[in-house]
């Protein structure tokens, strides 16, 4: 098993086209990023300094915000958040769904460190909708958000949906934090600007390495108190660097190349989850993206599909994916984040490499 | 008062050369850093690849211990470990020096993030001594010994104090922390060598922008349960980042420019320091350094010193400090750390300025 999934890995890493993703995480995207800057400029110190100040309010703006803070991370910025507003109201407890980030890939730092009790709202297989709100009974300081729901493929509710779960925690003194680390993956889906789907939460956190394509770093935004509240919990957790810049800097380079660029990914990732489902014994969730990623899931066992995907890679030179998770005995899945690579690739290649994948699986089934 | 403060800022910028440190903080140290560093090189992902365990395992040899942990800050590195020796033993209390940093500089995060307790050591004019151990009352998990004493310009207790500390300690069942930010600057006073300080203590923390000149990060070391364990917490904390490449490689190419300067920066502070000294109303802490650093005092009100340090500036293009801080009434204080720019300086220019601040000091005096 460990030897199949290594060849797979070893196997996508040699093919020349990737159909997802910006390209390789490598050291050229911050060559690239820095090229132009002059050496000149002083490094930010401690959250001071032009380069971090200017680029904060380039996102403050952009999001539609008072203030916004650049963090390390996203781990960092929402239990943060949550913290903040935990504190605000005096109640230590938020909801968020089941496979919310903070719930399964933070080692439970909401709880270790900041002792926040969670309410699970929705199930493992949908999004959180306004019915689930309503019929909370615990009582709550903050509603999270996540949108698309990464976990299930990149999910999302109704934009009505959000509009009504926005104005019932208003109602009810709940706030509303939107872990957006996508955020502007899903702009053409709800074709509404950021300002307005941002302008439904009390704070928002958006990623810069995601489809932006950043080396690491993230965004919080929303009202000055809070975040000047936000930069004392920064200091406390460790965050407040003496220099972000390589992030900052790297962060708004990618930004101004790649923020205009998400209609394209999400066009993409509707075409590519479509030939995907022309094919025999394979589906993607969403059926129809709703933004630049969605999962793909081969009704074939995990270590059968990887000698396909191998040997597709070897004979087209095209890589789907490094790795396959195992769903059942019966099936594994992957999931598909739709960067610059996918237009770059010659479109008779990709149809072949679908012929050859449909071919295969009928083979299999 | 502000206006004065900010013209000493922009006098100390403009002036050619420094005494201090080893430069500007700017863009220059990350390109000088990657200038030979090949793009293809891939990213380590959250904590894994090649980049990141290269430098650990090294960062673990230098220091003797086990393993070694990149964290993205100090203060992360040193809350973590304090919090896993307090939860190894189940006593939430530890001790440490009433000016460590974890006390003044971090917003108070061991106490609002771990809930840990501490125990204040010794006063604010020493460094802690034997004595200040073994009379302690309050049981404790683990005691912090920051070396040199940074904010009372960098003082140390002998080495065989150290030894008598530690082995007390092991004997009490006490973990020792290191907090080494400034390690690597005190080994030429200690005449030993950097495994021998380190094997004194259970858990070493180093930074690698002060003395080494990186950008952002430290070290955390120990054996590898607890470095296993320190991991579990750094993802908690949002330390985990997904690339910490930026600052690991420039960690390393300063690492390997300046791990061997540190005598240098030794004998240059002691040069420094006797000049300061053999002015008229000024002394240094301590009189004769034991590391690159030490503390200016000026027996003049600040106001006054910084029209005296703005003319230096202005008159020699050599600047000795961006600020002072008000000590009384009466006098003022800045602190200094000798780096690569203090040997570059044209010792003749170095003499007049001396001799200028003499006369001056006279005048005031």
């Amino acid at each position: 098993m460990l030897n199949k999934k290594n060849s797979l890995f070893e196997a996508f890493k040699q093919t020349k086209y990737q159909m997802a993703g910006h390209g390789k995480r490598d050291i050229h995207i911050l060559k690239e990023a820095f090229q132009a800057v002059d050496g000149e400029q002083e490094s930010d110190i401690y959250g001071k300094g032009k380069i971090i100040e200017d680029f904060q309010d380039k996102m403050a703006a952009y999001l539609g915000k008072q203030r916004a803070v650049f963090f390390p991370s996203g781990t960092m910025a929402q239990q943060i958040a949550l913290r903040i507003w935990c504190d605000k109201k005096g109640i230590r407890k938020v909801a968020y769904h089941p496979l919310c980030h903070l719930e399964i890939h933070e080692e439970d730092g909401l709880k270790e460190l900041h002792h926040i009790e969670t309410v699970l709202l929705a199930d493992k297989t949908r999004v959180i909708e306004l019915e689930d709100v309503i019929t909370m009974e615990e009582e709550i300081s903050c509603l999270l958000l996540e949108l698309p729901q990464r976990e299930i493929g990149g999910q999302l509710p109704d934009y009505e949906t959000l509009e009504k779960i926005s104005s019932y925690c208003r109602d009810k003194g709940i706030k509303l934090h939107l872990d957006g680390a996508r955020l502007l993956e899903i702009v053409p889906y709800y074709n509404k600007t950021v300002v307005e789907i941002c302008s439904l939460f009390d704070s928002v956190y958006i990623s810069v390495y995601k489809g932006i394509g950043g080396i690491a770093g993230a965004i919080l935004a929303g009202d000055q108190d809070f975040t000047e509240e936000s930069k004392v919990w920064k200091r406390r957790h460790g965050g407040d660097l003496i220099s972000l810049y390589p992030y900052i800097i790297s962060a708004d380079y990618f930004f101004d190349q790649r923020s205009q660029k998400m209609n394209q990914y999400y066009e993409d990732a509707k075409e590519l989850a479509e030939l995907f489902n022309s094919c025999h014994a394979i589906s993607t969730l969403p059926m129809e993206p709703v933004s630049n990623m969605f999962h793909v899931h081969f009704h074939a066992p995990k270590e059968q599909m990887e000698s396909v995907l191998i040997e597709i890679y070897e004979t087209t030179g095209i890589g789907l994916t490094s790795y396959l998770r195992e769903t059942t005995e019966e099936a594994c899945s992957y999931e598909v984040s739709i960067g610059d690579q996918y237009a770059a690739l010659p479109k008779e290649k990709v149809n072949h490499v679908f012929k050859l994948i449909d071919e295969k699986m009928r083979e299999l089934n």
